[in-house]
């Protein structure tokens, strides 16, 4: 078997103009990044937003496991076969992050024959969005710290700063630092801290923007700090929207590349799956709507995290209805819900099949609360059995819901056919009533309760002091309408990462709640999230390299 | 009279494969970025080395006033001005940092109608360059914080970390800093801090590296800190130049923009012209020479600095050999020179004028040391007064050196004909017999006092104890060997900022020596070179916005 990097550099990429041809997009409305990147220009908006939309099909998962699940591969891969079929699809990602490339070896964009190229530079700079976004959230904090040391008029509490910097590289050493020292000309000594890029508030206001301006508006609306008397500072205050907006004047434009069967790509921002919503921008979504049949688009993490994100945030946004969702599982990751080691996992083993089936019988239902049509997509490994294969979709069959066997990885679209299948079938003849789990409107202690109940199963949830204290502060303070964006796990639906399968009698312990006004969310923290990685002890970037050919040896 | 913007947004710009094919550059070597940006792909070096050298041509400048000089307009505009004579002339120039624009307003890319444009994208994020060396200046960073965190087998001692971070911003705050705080887990607590990324080695390995393969190796040697023992620790020891170098893969590939008379302009690189050597990369001037008739660069700073560093560090590291200098210098800034305040300027005062000639003519006898042939740019401003002009032209005359007026800002290319005509009599007639003031093989001290002498004009040199021991240390360790690159004031011959003129009789006081063992030169310090810009009260930053048609104001 052929490496990811070996396949992706036998690639037959076609020149990315003709890509955008092949989506009625003229020379005027692009912008190349060398001969395989572009962007869409913002002035392409006008020219479609009266089209009808084609149909948005959701790509989630049972709850990660280390056995993994092929989420990215398996959109990659269903939106080839959606091609293969005579369909126009799109499909969409979020674009990775480039840091944590230096440190374990693997990049986040497809795999086997379901991937999507140039895959060297969408894992490096790609279009320069991150680093965009890393600038723009720095100036921020720039222009804070300049405001305190030129006389604080805001009254600003250094003790109550809540930005930090962001930085896109795995930087263990600069999580908890103090700034500001060396004397009277080097600014205000204050401790502070750094956040991996993808954690940036700016990354989640970009991906849920609605246009340039509407990204201004989200931008100045991020509350940076807290005076002495305990109001709100915002990045308005501090005259910082308009140089972050211009900053951010190209990232917000949609990057479109290929798969390695030249379906199109959008690959469009990358804001975490826990303390963000997890899913790329809602300006490549809503472009893809408009110029294809069929959009095809993931959410970060399993379906607890993602796709109740995706229905409960994004959608209400963006105004999306989604038409179908498809629910990705393994054989291998549903006999570890089942209780099964991952050493033991080559090993055919049917009742813990049957025992880990529970989970995905739970996202099923869960997605089926929103009222949209379910797919469960069986991502085929070489070690499944005839008997697991059927196990799992006859289990399907009983509940009514279409499910197929996807060979993606393997062999491409070619291998998603029969799944491409199932998708359009449910697409013609299952109408989706999508609707949202709960009101924004609710008080915010009600919100996370349904999503608890409704969602992870659990029976209850408890705060802590500290979590009370901020929510009834964020109350007071006119934020309470803000939908919530939960922090957990992602490898259980309660927040104890070792109860897989699907556990029942637990409570949901809601630690800390923290604001992103600017974004647009509250943030429900139930457990620590770690918002700077560190690199291990022999990090990737040790065995990373170019040669004088440009040859690189060491990233995948 | 129209701003800069005004007329940078009027400019008619051809897309940029154009200019490439008037350079002979076929699709197959070009990468575009947008319409207007492109990069030449490495795959070009093979196919042009062997034709013969354009001929070299340095702008630099007296020593700069407040009043400014306009080095960068004459630079744009003599390129401009050669085409309009039928040369096929080519500019390159450094690009410049966009940090700093959200500070005080105004760019770096010329002036009038004597610009490169896109001037808001050169002044932005450009083709991402600086933003790849920041990343692999941090990576570095993090690969030795990681290294000490997980059991420091190098035996590297943590105060002894030379190496700092940087970030393309003005961030007082981040000068002096405390980092791996928080505990076991949070990395190893030292003293640290951020520069801005122009000051980075990284910057300087990139701007004087010949190929790919070469930037590795000055990467490799960076010495990053010292063990417990005394011994230099380098970037090869962390195992960071492979990873480092693909970071840098596009970031080394020149820059093609155009002029607004659609002169080819290359805009790669920025180094400080302080504890750096301040000139646009060896690989865009050296593409440059064999894709036009006549290559227009300019270094930065005066050409005490500037030049001094072109003629005895850049040319031997890229082998080149200048055909002619222009020196540029204004009315207002030779009457400084002469002991006019900056209120005064407006009125004419042909005493102070003649005594500030001498700052310019210690210029002309310092570049006829290198035994390059001199050409005087007057920078035409609307106050001079045909007296004052005489007497430059006049005392030129006398000199034996050639002189024009230039009137570029005003006029564009058209403006610089006479100096431009100038120019290619000097090219035509004069030899240029070329060398550097000293081999690199001589003593540190003995390379230093070369140039405190001959250049500055100074009667001695003096050392710190602490500049002493560094040179010892340095010259053990086998570092004696490389260039020298004096990091002094810009604002005068001396390392004293209020002595204009010809200053004399002064000593230089060198307060510290730094090895910069990867870009390959040792950094001579004369007093307090800020490596961090702060923001001022009012930074430009609150100025500046775009609108929902992507027009910008504030920027300059």
């Amino acid at each position: 078997m052929k490496t990811d990097i070996q396949i992706a550099q036998e690639a037959k990429m076609l020149p990315i103009m003709e890509i955008a041809r092949g989506l009625g997009i003229t020379e005027d409305d692009i912008e190349l990044y060398g001969k395989y990147k572009a962007k869409l220009s913002l002035a392409l908006w006008p020219k479609i937003k009266d089209r009808p939309n084609g149909k948005l099909v959701l790509v989630t998962a049972i709850n990660p496991t280390p056995a993994g699940e092929g989420k990215t591969t398996t959109t990659v891969g269903l939106g080839q076969a959606l091609n293969r079929l005579g369909k126009k699809a799109i499909i969409a990602l979020r674009e990775p992050s480039l840091g944590p490339s230096f440190g374990v070896k693997g990049g986040a964009a497809g795999g086997g024959y379901s991937q999507v190229v140039p895959m060297e530079d969408i894992n490096l700079h790609f279009t320069g969005d991150i680093h965009a976004i890393t600038t723009a959230h720095n100036l921020l904090a720039a222009l804070l710290d300049n405001h305190l040391h030129q006389g604080n008029e805001l009254n600003i509490d250094p003790r109550q700063v809540v930005l930090r910097r962001v930085m896109d590289l795995n930087e263990r050493a600069l999580r908890n630092i103090v700034i500001g020292l060396g004397g009277k000309v080097d600014g205000v000594p204050r401790e502070s801290g750094f956040d991996i890029t993808v954690a940036s508030e700016v990354m989640a206001s970009l991906c849920l923007a609605e246009d340039l301006m509407d990204l201004k508006g989200r931008l100045a609306r991020i509350v940076v700090a807290y005076t002495y008397d305990g109001k709100p500072v915002t990045a308005r205050d501090l005259k910082a929207e308009g140089s972050m907006a211009l900053l951010l004047k190209d990232a917000i434009k949609p990057n479109l590349v290929q798969t390695l069967e030249n379906t199109p790509a959008f690959v469009h921002g990358g804001p975490f799956a826990n303390i963000a919503h997890g899913a790329n921008t809602i300006m490549a979504s809503k472009m893809a709507l408009k110029l294809g049949e069929i959009l095809v688009t993931e959410a970060g993490f399993g379906a607890d995290l993602g796709a109740e994100k995706f229905f409960d945030l994004v959608c209400p946004y963006a105004g999306f209805k989604p038409a179908a969702t498809v629910v990705v599982a393994t054989i291998r990751a549903l006999k570890m819900h089942g209780g099964v080691s991952k050493a033991e996992l080559g090993k055919p083993n049917l009742e813990a099949l049957a025992r880990g089936m529970a989970n995905l019988e739970k996202h099923i239902e869960n997605v089926q609360k929103y009222g949209v049509p379910v797919v469960v997509a069986l991502n085929h490994f070489p070690t499944d059995t005839e008997e697991e294969i059927n196990l799992v979709l006859n289990r399907c069959r009983e509940l009514g819901v279409d499910a197929a066997l996807s060979r993606v990885f393997a062999e491409g679209g070619k291998g998603g056919e029969e799944l491409a299948q199932k998708v359009l079938d449910v697409l013609e003849n299952k109408e989706s009533k999508y609707q949202p789990l709960y009101d924004w409107k609710l008080p915010v202690q009600e919100k996370v309760e349904i999503i608890a109940r409704e969602i992870y199963g659990a029976s209850g949830v408890s705060y802590s002091a500290e979590a009370l204290k901020a929510i009834q502060r964020y109350e007071d303070l006119g934020y309470g309408h803000l939908p919530v964006c939960m922090a957990k796990t992602q490898y259980s639906l309660s927040d104890d990462a070792t109860k897989l399968g699907r556990p029942v009698g637990f409570t949901i312990n809601v630690k800390e709640v923290r604001l992103s006004a600017g974004a647009g969310f509250l943030v429900v923290l139930t457990g620590n999230i770690m918002t700077m990685p560190g690199l291990p002890k022999k990090p990737a970037a040790n065995e990373i390299d170019i040669d004088a050919e440009g040859r690189i040896t060491g990233l995948f």
